[in-house]
């Protein structure tokens, strides 16, 4: 099937800047010895995540319990970091029959938490890591030495395991954080072998706080709009698109596309001079996508030389990649034209 | 089933408030003798939708053509109206094959579209109904004399049929307009059984527009944010919400939610004051829902007496209902704290 076969709007992703950005960033984690974990909240797609675990990565991130079950039913199941505060009993009850065939890892802020943890894996009789999170204005624990004291009584165990501390972000200005943290954790003689950072936008500079074990980053596969202007990613390396249609032209210098939020989702991206955009036409750069309702897109054409018509088929790049997958039921794998595979995005949905 | 035993986050709609909609709109439009279409964007679903046409409702309005097949699937295939450009072959095969056995309307603003639905319908020897519509800044035609002009086009058949007009939205202040473009279709002797409106927003004023013969609302059935600010919804009628669970108290006056733009969308509803919110928490009405990420909302309750704590729930107003409605695949119908009965989102996703 041909890529221009296929009904729009369609989530595409490119697997030759897909397996680009997996052998790209793989090599810059192995080179510095740090762990490279990715978070499939991204792609939530099972051969996705299997590609990345092939090229050496030690495990997945997973957002929601849910998406863990996901990722672990689909074979992805070697070493799952939750990296959110587990509570309720529905939750409990599921994480800990996860836990029974899967190395896992989930964080804590709170005695709240960590009490429920404690419990659950105790009843179960398995083993849970838990890392404690830092807090960056989300979630997370306030202090170094409440860092500590937290990890002290989630140390205590019997069935969960203390294993370290995790941040999101994790940008170089935060290592004095980092290392306070870690030296309140040695004087209490509390282990911390995972030191886990993330996000995309920070990751080459991983290597800048060398305490950190592993790391996070969700969006280096596919890319979107921020990677594009931040040129981390060529637009051959923004993988994930959306495939439009032009159903409309009602001005010279306008198109309508078939796509607005509901293929792309809601996220807007703030250009340098203040105006917004909410994606980016592959074939018409000079085209300016400036806004969306859910099911059409507004493009301004005036600074276009060539001008797509209707019926004619655009690549959008999302602006945020995460939520665009999850307004999607399949992702069509496309090489030069060609599309080489229809995938699920297997966890689409998964807020639970 | 208690609401109390649902895990999170979970979409309610309330019974209760729900009925209530339902009953006063349809009366409204009862009373001034215009067709209420229900638009079924907002809360995509099969059982909302037969709620609607056993009140009254003339048909239904679907904005895309997946969501038209999954409700005529469901039995509402009374009367569909997608105010829509229909493109391209694919489409247009599916468009031709729901006709057989429905009464079907779509929008127009291009010859080009017209030559596709001319040619589908035709070849497939179906009837199809065309409005033409006009520009209010996404699609449509420039001008009442341009929509005449392309009534004219499509009233030449031989197997579609011109219904008449649609506008999006359709406030008093557009009176002028449909009435120039009446004018010309009334000189071109071209009929005009249709003159539809839309939008929940201005739907009470749709009888300052005589001429609307039928109405295109979404929201009303479930409110929102913004239907509860502008008080045309009680925090009873505001029936759609979403329940979140406290995750985390990092600081004593902020709260995090385990449910953010994943589970509400990303829309922001901005204040009289400037700042922004993402939703309305119903039991604490003092706390400002200020931000979110996917999985975390985040809460400011300096200005709350009471605070929720580790482990409570409460239900959030979502800002806007249609794409909150989209990131979920299940309704709890709920009344009176009990889970009366638990509906698919039928036509979640489909944007094709």
């Amino acid at each position: 099937m041909l890529v221009e076969d296929l009904d729009t709007p369609a989530l595409l992703v490119d697997l030759d800047g897909l397996e680009d950005n997996l052998d790209r960033y793989q090599r810059y984690f192995d080179e510095h010895g740090i762990g490279l974990r990715p978070h499939i909240k991204t792609h939530k797609c099972v051969a996705i995540a299997h590609l990345q675990m092939r090229r050496g990565a030690i495990g997945i991130t997973c957002q929601k319990l849910g998406e863990a079950e996901v990722m672990a039913a689909g074979g992805v199941d070697r070493d799952i970091l939750i990296p959110y505060n587990i509570i309720g009993a529905q939750k409990l009850a599921r994480l800990v029959a996860l836990a029974r065939n899967t190395r896992l890892t989930v964080a804590a802020d709170s005695e709240y938490t960590v009490q429920g943890l404690a419990a659950a894996a105790a009843e179960a009789d398995v083993a849970l890591g838990v890392v404690v999170e830092l807090d960056r204005g989300r979630t997370g624990v306030g202090s170094p030495a409440a860092a500590a004291a937290l990890g002290e009584k989630i140390a205590r165990g019997p069935n969960i395991e203390l294993r370290g501390i995790m941040s999101m972000p994790a940008t170089p200005d935060m290592r004095p954080l980092i290392q306070e943290t870690l030296a309140h954790f040695d004087r209490k003689g509390l282990p911390h072998p995972i030191v886990s950072g993330g996000s995309t936008s920070g990751a080459f500079m991983a290597h800048e706080i060398p305490e950190l074990t592993e790391y996070r980053a969700g969006e280096y596969p596919v890319g979107g709009v921020g990677h594009y202007r931040r040129g981390t990613h060529s637009v051959e390396q923004c993988a994930g698109r959306v495939l439009m249609t032009v159903v409309s032209r009602p001005a010279a210098d306008r198109a309508i596309l078939d796509g607005g939020s509901k293929s792309l989702s809601a996220a807007v991206y703030r250009e340098e001079n203040g105006s917004s955009i909410v994606g980016h036409l592959v074939e018409y750069p000079q085209a300016v996508f400036s806004g969306a309702s859910e099911e059409h897109g507004q493009v301004d054409l005036s600074a276009c030389d060539d001008k797509p018509q209707i019926g004619e088929q655009v690549q959008v790049l999302p602006v945020h990649p995460c939520p665009c997958f999850n307004e999607h039921d399949q992702i069509f794998a496309v090489r030069g034209g060609q599309v080489e595979a229809v995938w699920p995005v297997d966890a689409r949905g998964q807020i639970r």
